[in-house]
This record gives structure tokens, C-alpha cells and sequence, in this order.
């Protein structure tokens, strides 16, 4: 890569293998399509679609749908191409070289990433046996006096939560940008999206690609008051969200309600997965998500490698499962339990 | 945006309206949808697409499609959000703070957008009466030492084109990449795409965006030596591109064939209405690509606009009309006939 910048000689291009056989649990993605009234009314519209017209940047439709939902205005609410595109533009307008970022550690590996893309300095908070430390946090922020405060709830990939009253300690404690990553709140009986109309230095951000079964679409949303949606706006690559998925995340936004099913069964089986594991002697860690995050010797990695389960490895020992149908964690669950006995 | 960092204190957000009614000229549009084979196959295959799964981040299928076609091996090939998630991918790379970068003015407005989000310096060359002047792109190069080189052919908005001599003496003079930004030439009756496998310092650009009729699918790529495919691809957000997306581009690619007619027809278009403005008394410029700019008195962009004709505005009686369909193109014709009468 003659032509790379020298602060960036190091990166490499990422591949991911694509698996088309076998039980994916690697991903954390739901183990059912979008419920098929949905998958009806957008091939309706396939019909209707002039595919030689540039998609509306705006996304009108699309946000009106969102803010709708959560009682917030048109102007609280920006598309992107994943929550990914969003948080991506909120480092580039805010981070400038030797800038501060602040999360706790584990989480999503992109902030990471996201941070050193722009030249900012990460700060990781690491808790006691992959817990949260929030008395950390707060002294890391007061420390290092961050721009951006990353919180992931629940957290990707210990599965872990915080209560109201701890994220709002967090917030109120920095005078930087907090960035509420709800990926996966859904799964966890709580909604923290609103918080970040209450303050001016939160933007909240969620996704279609985990409850709402549609990350073949890429397309996340942010919410927060109107001059940082602006920001995020700014920056935003135009027409980055194609039409069909504009009209895809519509449609399901408008039946949200039709997702309760799959959702409350994903969260049953996460309960049912994390007591077998745990009656099966691996340390499991309790989780608001679609995912569970365990302690286990890499040879189990192995044996459910060769039957074609895959999950996903951070380091020695230590895997986030995917939450699957209640028949792919059955088979996870007996292959397990087979290698356990050998 | 009190979030913003400082060097971004002037951003806007960018806003463009949504024209659902009237004769859209102002986008560079195909006035047609893909051929019906392309969007029947397409509908074939949304039926098996598992909605619940991320997209092949590798785009292998697409990728492999687009090499065939372009007789390159497959690695050397990326696919993006359009072509200008790849242009900014490669502003990203390559420029540090106070690096230049040299295009053709005016050219495409996102290159010094792109240059100074990552605080390049951008230097334009103009040429008398909006011609490119290659003596002169040759001594600002020697000047400037640019790390980008951009050229944009045809050039948007001037319809603008460059013999291939004049492509190689560029591209042989500078030791800084250079970007060929292909999206129009589908219409110049000319291919330099396969120049870049030629030099290590080349990279083109495609879309399926103009000629391909598909900027609702936000779909481009870059070929290249594999070694910048793989500084694009260290850069690239992972996912960017959804499945239906790679799906319809596949598609549209095998059948590049079934676009002839098309072409031929804008192409013959354009020559009809440049010589229909010529007659009308207008001051307009040769194209290679699927718009023509003219010189015009504001007063008949007003007349155009009060009859639903809409036409890109660049500055004071400058504008650039995309060619329509016969119709669309008759209409526009007639109104500034009569405008002329009056």
C-alpha cells in the first residue's frame, strides 16, 4: 500500500469469510427473517420504485416513521448506512488529532477503530471480570476530559447494562459528547432512547440490523437535539442510504409491534441458552442482548467449529454466542454437552 | 453543532428538496429504469434473500461479475456506496493535514469537499472558457507535488473529455495518485478503465449510478493494482454496501449488453439538443457524457422552473441540463423556443 498515509502504514484490509452452511452464531443477528406482512408490503413497493432516481437524501418518510415512534420531531432524527455510518461522522466532526475518547472495555470494537481513523487517543475503562466500573468511568472522564463518551447498552459483547440512574451519572458528569449505542436495547426490556432529548450532550443510536431482523439493509438512525443531528448531517455523506432500504425500514418501523413475537422468543432462548451453559460448568455472564458472553476452553471452539457452528472468539477462552432459534441452540447445546462427557 | 471541532465551525448541513412532480434535468439521471430483465431477475431473487443476514462485506459475487466484464482478476476490484465512498476512502488514506490535491475546476464539487474534510489543500486548474488545459494541470503538478491527482472524465459539469495521450501525460508526470473518475463514460463512446491496471498509481472509478440507470441502488466501484484495492478496502467501512444493492448491481452488470440501446439513445439525444440549444442562440459546450452545459440568462432558468423544468444552477447564468427522454427533452426545447420569442 505504497500510496497510505505513514500514520496509517499499520492497517490492513479486513475480510470476513462468508458462511452460507451451517449455524451462524457469530454475528449477532436474529435467527428469523422480518415477519412476512413485511416482507409483503416491500415487494409492493418494489413495483413502484424508479431505480433510475437518486434515493431522497433526507430520508423524509423514513425519519417522520422514527420520530413518530418515538415521539421526538422530523428534525431529532438522521439515517445512516448502519449506526456504524452515524457514529463514524459524530468522530469526524468532533475528533481532532489527540482528542480523547472514552468507553468502557470490552465493547464494540469499532470505537476503537473509529477513534484512530481520525487521529483521537481511545481510553478503555475496564471493570473487574468484565463488569461495568461506573465510579471508573467517572474518574476517567474527569481525568482525561474526553470529547466523545462511548456507552454501549446493553454492552456488545459482554452483554452487560446499566441503570438509568447510572447513564445519567455518566452524562452529567461530562462536558463531552455522550454517544448511547442501543443496538441491542430492545432485547432488554429498557428504552434509553428519549434520555437524549433531555440533554444537549447525548445522541442516542439505534439500528434495523439486531431486533428489527434487517441488517442486509444497513441502515441505523440517531437521535438527539436538532443541532447535533446537524453536526451529524454535515458530515454525512449524501445519498449514502439507498431507496429500497429507506422504504424496507419504513414498513418495519411502521409494524414495529409485529417484532414482539420474535423478540420476546430470542429473549426466552437467551435465558434458556445461558442456564445450559451454565448447569454445563462454563462461566457465563448474565445478558440484556441477543448474545451471551463465556469463559470456555478453546478445544469446545473446536468441536463446534467442526459441526458447523460458529461463534465468535475475542481472545484465549473467552466467546460471544449469538442467541439462535430455539433449534440451533439445541444442537449448540448438545454438541456441548457431548464434548463435555468425551 | 457547539460539538463541532473548530477547523468544521463553517459546515452546513446539506439539504437538497425532493422534486416528486415535474421534468427532472438537474442529476445527471438516466431519464429510464433498467431494462425489465434486469428488474424481473432482481424480484427473482429478493424471494431467497435472507433479510436477518449482513451483507457479503467482500462483495464476492458483484466483485467477481465486475472483473469478469473488465477482463482483471477479482482482487482488483472494491465496491462502495457509490463511487464516492471510495473516492473518500482514498482522501482518508492518502492525505495528511496540508497535503494537495489537483483537479481540473470546475470539476466534480465533492473532490474539494472530500479534501478539506480530511485538511488537504485543494488547488483547482482552470482553464480558459471552461476547457481543460493540460500544460497547465502538467506544471501545477510540478508546482504543487500533489498527493491526489483528480480527473473526472467527461468532466461534470463541463461535459468536458481528454484524449488518452493527454491521460498518460498526466498520470506519467505526477508521482502522487491519480484518480480516474469514470462515472460518465459509459457515454464518451471511450473506455480508460483498464488504464489503471497499467500504472501503480492510477485507481478508476464506476458507478452503476449514470448509464446503468440504478443511483437508487448507491453503487460504485474502483479497479485498480491490487495493492490500492487493499489500501480502499484497510479504509472501507465493513457492510457498506446492502445485499439487495450487490444483488441488482450483479445483475445489472451481467446484462451490460441490454443498456446499449439506451446509450445510444441519451447519446443521440444529447447531440439533438445541443445542436437545438446551439440554434436557440445559447452558448453551450461540446459533451461526452449524459448533460450539457450552457451559458443561459437566469431569466430562462426562472421560465424553466415556473413550467416544472428543472436544471442544475452552477453560478450566475451558468447551468447544466441532463439530457432526458425524447419527450422531456422536446418540452424543455419548446419552453425556451417560446421564452426566446417573447
Amino acid at each position: 500500500m505504497k500510496y497510505i498515509k505513514n500514520s496509517f502504514k499499520g492497517l490492513k484490509p479486513y475480510h470476513s469469510s462468508l458462511i452460507t452452511d451451517g449455524i451462524i452464531l457469530n454475528a449477532n443477528e436474529s435467527p428469523y427473517n422480518p415477519p412476512k406482512v413485511i416482507i409483503e408490503e416491500f415487494k409492493k413497493e418494489v413495483e413502484k420504485i424508479e431505480f433510475n432516481r437518486y434515493p431522497d437524501m433526507d430520508e423524509r418518510e423514513l425519519c417522520h416513521s422514527i420520530a413518530k415512534r418515538f415521539n421526538v420531531n422530523d428534525n431529532n432524527v438522521t439515517i445512516g448506512v448502519g449506526s456504524d455510518e452515524l457514529l463514524d461522522c459524530v468522530f469526524r466532526a468532533v475528533i481532532d488529532n489527540g482528542d480523547k475518547v472514552v468507553s468502557f472495555s470490552p465493547s464494540f470494537s469499532m470505537y476503537k477503530v473509529f477513534t484512530e481513523l481520525v487521529g483521537g487517543e481511545f481510553v478503555g475503562v475496564y471493570g473487574d471480570d468484565f463488569k461495568f466500573n461506573v465510579d471508573d468511568m467517572i474518574s476517567s472522564i474527569k481525568n482525561n476530559n474526553p470529547k466523545l463518551v462511548l456507552i454501549c447498552l446493553p454492552n456488545n459483547p459482554t452483554g452487560g447494562f446499566l441503570s438509568e440512574k447510572d447513564v445519567r451519572r455518566i452524562i452529567e458528569t461530562t462536558s463531552g459528547l455522550v454517544l448511547l449505542d442501543l443496538a441491542y436495547i430492545d432485547f432488554s426490556g429498557y428504552d434509553y432512547t428519549n434520555i437524549a432529548l433531555e440533554y444537549d450532550n447525548v445522541i442516542s443510536f439505534r439500528t434495523f440490523s439486531k431486533a428489527m431482523s434487517l441488517p442486509s439493509i444497513r441502515c441505523g438512525y440517531a437521535i438527539s437535539r436538532d443541532f447535533n443531528i446537524d453536526m451529524i448531517n454535515s458530515i454525512k455523506a449524501p445519498y449514502s442510504v439507498t431507496t429500497m432500504s429507506q422504504i424496507m425500514a419504513r414498513i418495519a418501523n411502521d409494524h414495529f409491534n409485529l417484532y414482539k413475537v420474535q423478540i420476546d422468543l430470542i429473549i426466552s432462548e437467551r435465558e434458556r441458552l445461558y442456564n445450559n451453559l451454565l448447569n454445563l460448568g462454563f462461566k457465563v455472564y448474565p445478558s440484556k442482548a441477543n448474545f451471551i458472553f463465556v469463559i470456555m476452553n478453546d478445544k469446545y471452539f473446536d468441536i463446534l467449529l467442526e459441526n458447523k457452528i460458529y461463534i465468535r472468539k475475542f481472545k484465549e477462552n473467552t466467546y460471544r454466542i449469538t442467541v439462535g432459534s430455539q433449534k440451533e441452540n439445541d444442537t449448540l447445546i448438545e454438541v456441548l454437552k457431548c464434548a463435555k462427557q468425551n
